[in-house]
């Protein structure tokens, strides 16, 4: 029996206190400031949040329009996930000193049954912030979206958007390591470096470089498209989906191009339908059940070099709403995440 | 040994001599001539073509745009799915007699090596144009689309475009057979009657009716869409979209009402994103490895009487021009055919 640690009574709290006009994401839409720390009920564990994830898909999140779920209701704590260690346990599942990967959100402590733990994190597997990375959801997204939706095979062509971002870098690499062509879309002639030295693309294109996308793609794709792991949409995804193969797989992971308002387009059923394509929405969450699986896998390569991956390090909570309005600009390399506990 | 038939010397061919402008196919471009009857060479096969199939992807096989396949050059015999009876053998594989379903094309008489024969028609299944209708590419699209792409689950909502029409009706009775609930969209009260009343499809929508066709849908979708089998595109998709349900699949069978310069529409990507629904292009050429399977189930289906369906029959292959544009007007009832043997 070990005794009690001696717990504060007050911590920071970031809460949601307006929603974005026009889809623009500011800092002021955020509030920071203390709230209580309280103990665990029966069956409940607390939580030291150790680092917080921020994620583009925030901007759906606490925006009013259809997303996969009720936005985050306004004055509640910013949703998010984060890795953390159990500090107090009254729950059978977990003990104190469990580092756990769940949604406990924008806040330094937090009452948790369970219910919002999505699994504990192996210390074998390195640093805690990891477990938000390469071996958390984006690492996830990654390779369940390449993998069990892309389903890329050897010698085909793989194309994935914003190809030097946390998801997008990662998703390079596995193709690369499963035998397909690598093909990059970034944002910058900076990013494009970053793809080609420092994730191995095969090819990497600057889609701002004002000249022409598409020629660009057919001198990266010269066997055409097979697999598109899509972050964006809109345009640069018209000048992919000329360029698929019969039997494309097109994994829809994001839409970042297509703010409210985006302007009409030609309509792409016919592609579909003639290069008898597969066009797919993926969301990691629905995937619980290939977690295990598919980080016993991401582990090993992160262990023995093969994947590398960056960090984007915001230190302290009340930094997060700065951080992610930088993020949802592009501004941030490698994966965003907040240190939360000093 | 049987006496050689009396063959005759010429037959009658139609052949391909103009391309539709603006998509709008009209009699005028094919021409009904004269063509010559030729003795098969070793390994070859002499076949009377019986039946002739027209179906709207046609309109797609003789234009300049891009396709599954190269156009139908100008001057040839018009291409086209057959069934019909070997006279002269010097195949191993086939015997006189053997009824055959293959890519035949518009004429009486035709050559073949067997690479154009796509399989044997077994004289169970009853009157041999069926072979290109429930039990030919029309069916099997019904079946293999519905069932492979669609893959509904009993009590899911199914809703099919075209209902009335030769693919559309077998899909929703499959469907039906499936435990699902079956929702037609079709362009008059009389193909919603017939959607009803013939077809077993639990509701169906005009699309033409004038009123609010999302609220049509809402009332014969209470559960929303899981399954839409799609042979339009185009606004009628649209409504569709909106009513999706979070891992919904969207056959993508057809899309004629995608003209040559039809107007740009919203992107799609949001919605296929936060539903994680999947559209799929389909084409039952791909999937010959399923087609034994896919005949056992639904010719025995139609020999117990579970699928109704209907025939249009145009008399003469010179009849063929006219009953194809016809067709693709949207005038016929019914699998349309041409009896090309008396």
């Amino acid at each position: 029996m070990t005794d009690a640690p001696t717990l504060p009574v007050t911590q920071t709290q970031v809460r949601l206190i307006g929603r974005p006009s026009q889809g623009r994401v500011t800092a002021g839409l955020f509030q920071v400031g203390p709230g209580p720390v309280e103990a665990p009920g029966d069956g409940q564990v607390l939580i030291r949040v150790l680092f917080l994830s921020l994620d583009p898909a925030m901007r759906g999140w606490i925006a009013d329009a259809t997303n996969y779920r009720t936005p985050v209701p306004l004055g509640a704590v910013m949703t998010g996930f984060t890795v953390g260690r159990v500090v107090v346990s009254r729950h059978p599942g977990y003990g104190v000193g469990d580092v756990v990967y769940g949604s406990q959100g924008w806040q330094e402590w937090a009452l948790s049954d369970g219910s919002d733990i999505h699994h504990k994190v192996d210390p074998a597997w390195g640093p805690p912030s990891l477990a938000l990375g390469v071996l958390g959801h984006t690492g996830l997204t990654a390779y369940l979206g390449l993998l069990d939706v892309g389903q890329p095979r050897a010698g085909e062509t793989v194309v994935v958007s914003t190809a030097a971002g946390a998801v997008g870098s990662i998703v390079g690499q596995i193709a690369r390591l499963k035998g397909c062509r690598t093909v990059g879309i970034a944002g910058s002639d900076e990013k494009v470096r970053q793809c080609l030295e420092e994730f191995g693309f095969d090819a990497a294109v600057n889609y701002r470089a004002g000249g022409d996308l598409g020629a660009a793609l057919d001198a990266a794709c010269p066997r055409g498209v097979d697999v598109y792991f899509d972050n964006v949409a809109g345009p640069v995804a018209d000048a992919v989906l000329e360029r698929i193969n019969v039997g494309a797989r097109i994994v829809q992971n994001g839409t970042i191009a297509l703010g409210p308002g985006a302007p009409p387009a030609p309509r792409i059923n016919r592609t579909i339908l003639v290069k008898r394509a597969r066009l797919e929405g993926f969301l990691v969450l629905d995937h619980f059940h290939r977690f295990p699986e598919a980080l016993a896998e991401l582990s090993a390569w992160v262990r023995d070099g093969l994947i590398r991956h960056r960090e984007d390090v915001a230190e302290g909570l009340a930094a997060a709403p700065a951080a992610l309005v930088r993020l949802l600009a592009g501004e941030n390399t490698g994966k965003q995440v907040v240190r939360v506990a000093p």
